[in-house]
Order: C-alpha cells, then sequence, then structure tokens
C-alpha cells in the first residue's frame, strides 16, 4: 500500500495524517506548533513519527504534502509567516525531504484546501472555482481550467489584501489600510463589534476577551450589535468575492474556516451582496457554499492531494 | 501554403486578414462595421472576399479566428453589444461556418488581442501576463498557467467593472455606478477633463467636441486641466491594475489601444499608483509595458492565433 502524509501547519497546531489513494486517513498526528520555536525540531518530531510506528506493515510513504501559512509552492519555503513566530524564510519541504528520502511538496494553506475540495469534496468534477478560508485573514486559492492559479512567482491569490474601502482607518497585517481581510475574517468581525460597542459607549471591559465564536453567541440571543456586525461583515465579503468572480468567473465559491460555521447568519447576507454587487451578466449563476472537508480534515486532505498530484504529474 | 483568416470586430471598422504560420499578414480587407445593419450582409461580404480573390495560388483557408467586443468563446456569439447595434445574441461563428466550411472560433476583443501578444508578441515566453485594452471602455485577458482564463460561462476578465470607489455618480454603461472603466478609460478621461472643467466653472460649450486625443493635445501643451485630468485615469488604473495583480500574479501587464499613445503621461503614472496600492511582497517584480503589436493589426493578429490553437489543438 503507497500512503503519503499530509500535513497542515496551523500557528496554533500541525496536523499530520497519513492519506492512502482513495483519500481515507489511517493514521493522525497533532502536535503543538508553538511549542516548535525552532522549525527543525517539528521536523524531526513529525519525520521520526512518519518513520517509525506510524505505517502499516506493508505500507510505504512515497511522498509528503505540506500546507502552511505563506508556504510557496514555487520554492518550498514558508517565508516571513506573521503566525508562526519563525524569522524569515524556512526551506521546510527541503528539510523534510533530507529527513524521510521522499519527495516533498509544499504550498500555501488556503491552496492545500482548495486542492483538498478538488480532488476528494464538493469541486470535483469543476474546473473553475474559488476557494476561501476565513479564520484570522482571509485566505484565498484561485482554480481556473482545471488548475491552481500560482501566478508567475507562486503567490497569486491574495484577496484578502485587495483594498475593499477607501481612507480606511483599518491597519492591516501587510502594513497598508483598508485590506478586504481588515473586515472579512474572524478578525475583521472582532474589531467591527468592537467598533460598534464603543460607537454605542458600551462597557469594553466588561467585553474583553470576546472573539468571533462570542460574537455568534451574542447573535444567537438576538443581541442587535452582535447579528449588525456579522450582517456586516458578510456584506463587505460578498463585495470581495464579487470582485474575485468578476475576473475569473467561477462556476462555485467555497467558504471554509472557523467563520462559517455561523451558517446562514454569514452566508444569506454574503450571497445577497454577492448578487447586488455582480455585473448584471453574471448574477444568479455562481453559488456560494461552504465547503464539504471536514474542518479538522481539510487542510491534511488537501496537502495530501497536493503530492499526490505531484506523484502523478512526474510519472506521465 | 495554409492560411486562417483573422477578423477584428469593431463598432466602426471591421479588419479582415489572411495571416500565415509565421504571423505574417499576407491579404487584408476592411469594411465599415457601421454599414452593415443587418450581421448576415457582412458575413456575405468578407466570406466572398475569403472566397474570391484574395487567397493566393496553392493557398488554402484553413480556419477563421473573430474577436468581437461581448463576444463568447463557448457559444460563438455575439451577446447584447452596446457599441455594435445588432441586437440580442448573434451566432457569427456558426455564420461564418456555413458560408465557408471551415472550422470558426469567436473571443472577446481583449482575450483575442492578449493571444496575439502570446502568439506573435512580447509575451510570447510567458505563462501569466494580464493584457489591458483601453478604448471606449476597460477590457482585460488574464493567462495564468499558459492559458486564457474564460470561467465556466467564457466571461471571466471584466476588470472593468469592479467597483473600484464608494458611493461614485459615475454610471456604466452596465448600469451601475463607479465601475473601473467609468474612470480608466477614454470615456473616463474625457469624464474625468469634463469634470475638473465644470468645477472650474469653465466654458464648456467651447470644447464641447472634445476626445481623448484632444485631452492628450492639451496636456502636451501644459495645460494643468489635461495633465490632471491624465493623472487622475491613471493613478486609478493603476489602482484597478493592483486589485486584479493581487489575484493572479502576473509576470507582465501590457496596456494596448488609443489610450497608450499618450505613452509615460498614463505609464508613469499608472505605474506609480500600481506599486502603492500592491501588496509589499509583489512591489518592483510585476512590470507594466505597452503591448508590442501594431495597433491596427492586435486584433487580426489574436484572432489568427485563436483559429491556429484552436486547430492545434484538434490535431493533438
Amino acid at each position: 500500500m503507497k500512503l503519503v502524509a499530509g500535513i497542515d501547519l496551523g500557528g496554533t497546531n500541525t496536523r499530520v495524517a497519513l492519506v492512502d489513494e482513495q483519500g481515507s486517513i489511517t493514521h493522525q498526528l497533532q502536535v503543538p506548533t508553538h511549542q516548535y520555536p525552532v522549525p527543525n525540531d517539528l521536523v524531526q518530531t513529525i519525520s521520526k513519527w512518519l518513520r517509525t510506528g506510524s505505517l502499516p506493515p506493508h505500507a510505504q510513504l512515497v511522498g509528503v504534502g505540506i500546507g502552511a501559512p505563506n508556504g510557496n509552492y514555487f520554492t518550498g519555503t514558508i517565508d516571513f509567516a506573521p503566525n508562526l513566530k519563525w524569522p524569515g524564510s524556512v526551506p521546510l519541504a527541503q528539510m523534510f525531504a533530507d529527513q524521510l528520502g521522499v519527495p516533498v511538496v509544499l504550498t500555501n494553506d488556503a491552496k492545500a484546501a482548495a486542492l483538498g475540495e478538488m480532488h476528494w469534496g464538493a469541486a470535483k468534477h469543476l474546473k473553475d472555482f474559488i476557494f476561501i478560508t476565513l479564520g484570522t485573514g482571509l485566505g484565498c486559492a484561485i482554480v481556473a481550467n482545471g488548475q491552481l492559479i500560482y501566478g508567475h512567482d507562486g503567490l497569486a491569490g491574495e484577496l484578502g489584501h485587495i483594498t475593499i474601502f477607501d481612507n480606511s482607518d483599518r491597519v492591516c497585517g501587510c502594513g497598508r489600510k483598508g485590506c478586504l481581510e481588515t473586515y472579512a475574517s474572524a478578525t475583521g468581525l472582532v474589531t467591527t463589534y468592537r467598533k460598534a460597542l464603543a460607537a454605542q459607549a458600551k462597557d469594553l471591559q466588561s467585553e474583553a476577551a470576546f472573539d468571533a465564536a462570542y460574537i455568534y453567541q451574542k447573535a444567537l440571543q438576538g443581541d442587535a450589535i452582535a447579528k449588525q456586525a456579522f450582517r456586516f461583515t458578510a456584506s463587505v465579503l460578498g463585495r470581495g468575492l464579487a470582485i474575485a468572480a468578476t475576473l475569473t468567473s467561477p462556476e462555485k465559491i467555497f467558504l471554509y474556516g472557523g467563520l462559517t460555521r455561523a451558517g446562514s447568519l454569514l452566508l444569506g447576507e454574503t450571497a445577497q451582496s454577492f448578487e447586488e454587487n455582480l455585473l448584471p451578466v453574471y448574477r444568479n449563476k455562481i453559488q456560494i457554499r461552504c465547503s464539504s472537508l471536514p474542518e479538522d480534515h481539510a487542510g491534511v486532505l488537501g496537502a495530501a492531494a497536493l503530492i499526490r498530484q505531484h506523484i502523478q504529474n512526474q510519472s506521465v
């Protein structure tokens, strides 16, 4: 049995899965990323697990795929990832290849998850779709003509960093102002809610620890400010998605990540704003859906799809 | 000798060229489009020319490519083109195929010109680039992974119709407000200049007939309002190009069409605004250039490239 390993490297946890040719996960490992301030220690831990103990009898590890924030497919490096606390550029693909002696391919987390949707999810028969991850930031992967768009430097798909409002006061992690992800992300939702509370002179101290999940609970309880924060977040998201759709005319757009747990609270307003902001000729043709992949598994399955595809291309 | 015909269908004129395998034009025809209120009459005129008189001895017409406003590659139709005065959907590819008995392929004018740049121009070795036409409107074709992006319905690349300003009062031909092409096009330049004159309470009557070429002449003569109108047009264009580049990360962006005759008056400010609006990681990596194809020939050469590519794909 030929297995691949899919690694989903996140700021908090790193998940590793051994995946067979049908996309079934045979074994899993989870390690806390932040306990590895030196990337090589994480590589050693995972490699050791992959070499010993995890492989069933008669099984062979034939490759490793990695999805990581700021991962670059062309160079196999993670470059200046603000959520990882590893400084500079980390040649992670090469580090794993040196340890394991099998092909290793790396890409960014949104692109990996899109590949997962394409190989083992609801995008199986789609040639043109967009995959959006809504977490701390907004990640995006664009598939056109059945292929991921990497661009000339591997960095295509940064929809989160288009300027969505003139004269915005929201400073983005990239150093500019008014980027889409300062509105349409878990962080953006929290900012919107916080601003709305402040505008009503509410006591922020008492709600100091809130996050997107808290705002969702408040909204479910009928809190007007929380509901309005969701509506505004969704309307800005819809506007951003309309821009992406105008450029690449996808058949579907998939949303993925923590914020999508809000379900219709997010989706309904997003779809409405999306349609309003579209060129008439595109209207009522493009579906916005939640990803069909389980939230815990999309990353590892996508990374596994990435290396499967690589091995297949090499053998042609 | 196997020749293809490239047809560049425009609102004012339609150009037809017979093109050999090296991209050389052997014969040309130009007819005034607006003198053909019924599309079939234009098809008859061009088909007659292609059948008789135009082909050299021992030459064979093996296919026809067409670039046209609102042309749809997937359906071979021109759909509701505001500049053509032909109502509804016109099945132009089928009409030519019926007349000539050879394969006919049609696409929109910007996509055809991009193919011309890719086959016979400065994009020959590029896998990722964007091609922009600046005329009455703003046309756009995106090439990624060496292929044109059509999207699921053939309508990808409508960069001219992304909303570029909040609360804009500029009404677009598509029925919405604030679209990029209401600013970054010959029409947009004229609007900007006209608004600036009005703001200074200048007499609009005396300058009633101005167009983009007139404003360019005024700018060359040092007219401050004309120069400022160009700067503003270019800065909005740069902002729009930055959005497109953020999504597809091209190696180069080519500008084409009447407005590019303004040369550095347009290019300099466009490039500066482009860089300012880019995510830092993309800066100083993406070149903005004028198309290398002669303005009169890009359309027919692009249409010829389209049919050559089609014939090649069929024979694989």
